[in-house]
């Protein structure tokens, strides 16, 4: 009987709970800081109060909190787990978490980061989807020390669960995700904010969103709490796409103060030629 | 019998033909400018290879041609169909269509500009659809001194291929899906030229794609001609809502130079309370 824990129960616990419950040999105990989180995860898993009782003697520990919070839940864990434990995350940052862990001279023996790039708009374990890592990619991006053993044990937990494991540095993934995760989430928060203000004074506005409006700003409703860590942790990368966003950015509006311009179609003709290959 | 002509027959103009096929006592015709795209769309509807003789006697023409093309096919028009014909289009750019037609003494007695907020990113008539108006808002922007007769002929032919028309001013009209549409293309062509040469250093980043970047960046694959006349058509508005989104995208960049900053949160709460309401 393998004990489970996974702490944090949202959207990507309680997805990971409903994944591992139909195995055999399991045990599965969830905890989440507030009490309405609990209750409303408890029709998935069973769910404690205690952060210690979770972890006591599991054998592998899931954090699925929000990125700031994972390390600080290190500690709490290693007291109480189980000596031969495999911690994992499922935070969108990695560089900053494991310059966090390094602290504990015990995590590359335990600790290995993960990131599924499985995810919804919307949060919350009533969101949860057992199908929800089936044949998506999981990052992982171990510590430097760590145990090929351990990184191997992580590789398998995730691969249980439908995932697809691509072991990546922690610099090359927070560069990807800062590229097509962290980037296309401010700017359609920029648009939608802007739509917003537009709209107090023109709610008519609303009879012309099509489809491709609702398809760019969808990411926009994410969870502000988790964006602001996100934000705040992946930092540097962000910043550097940023500025190259906004390169190309001025250099398309000065092209628009011309009535016409050879610049525009050869620009859309090479963005619908990528987007096709993706 | 009443005759419908169909000038330009893509993914618009062959759903047009597909809803209207089906009705009783409808002559159906459509003509395209090339021979392959008349071969491709002569499964949908009759063909003709000259357009005097798709608009001949023809009581309603609809103009699905790329916005620069409509104004040109007018008089064309004007020369052959019937004397009481209404003549709508399709295009997603009004102000400087209504501007370029009212060189026409006849065209407010006779066009009715349209815009239908249906479309998907591919184009052609082997992407037509019959239902892909069902349920869409479809602009009308009458001309000034248009009888309420013609505007209500117009209104009863789109509620015939399941539309909900709306009628509007094409400089509100211009300005909606300035916003709602030409600036989330641009957003999303820029991103997707900077992935792809980012990519061609990092192939493995194709590995970071989620649904959010897909969803993102689907509206990049659009036809180049078409986005090239939307932009020098409507480019006005367009830059209007550009400067305003440098002013939020510089505002946003400099709150990213600091390591901590209480503008972010409130920024993506305000996101994802407007995305939500959408």
């Amino acid at each position: 009987m393998k004990k489970i824990a996974i702490l944090g129960v949202g959207l990507l616990g309680g997805s990971l709970a409903m994944a591992l419950k139909k195995k055999k040999d399991i045990q599965l105990v969830g905890w989440s800081r507030r009490k309405s989180a609990r209750q409303k995860a408890s029709y998935v898993l069973k769910m404690v109060s205690r952060l210690e009782d979770a972890v006591d003697s599991a054998q592998i520990i899931v954090i699925c909190t929000h990125s700031s919070h994972v390390v600080k839940i290190l500690p709490m864990i290693a007291n109480a787990a189980d000596p031969d434990a495999l911690i994992l995350d499922v935070s969108s940052v990695k560089s900053e978490i494991i310059r966090e862990a390094s602290v504990y001279p015990w995590a590359p023996f335990h600790f290995v980061p993960c990131h599924p790039m499985a995810g919804k708009e919307k949060s919350g374990v009533e969101q949860a989807d057992e199908k929800l890592y089936q044949g998506k990619v999981v990052f992982i991006a171990p510590l430097k020390s760590s145990p090929r053993k351990l990184i191997q044990k992580s590789v398998l937990f995730w691969k249980s669960v439908g995932g697809m494991p691509v072991i990546i540095s922690a610099g090359q993934h927070d560069q990807f995700v800062a590229l097509t995760s962290h980037l296309p989430h401010l700017l359609a928060a920029l648009l939608t904010n802007i739509y917003g203000t537009y709209k107090k004074k023109n709610p008519l506005i609303e009879t012309a969103i099509g489809s491709g409006f609702r398809d760019f700003t969808r990411i926009a409703a994410g969870n502000p709490s988790m964006w602001n860590d996100i934000f705040q942790m992946n930092r540097k990368e962000i910043k550097f796409f940023l500025g190259q966003y906004r390169k190309s950015f001025l250099k398309f509006e000065k092209e628009l103060t011309k009535t016409k311009s050879s610049y525009w179609k050869p620009f859309f003709e090479k963005s619908k030629k990528i987007r096709e290959q993706i």
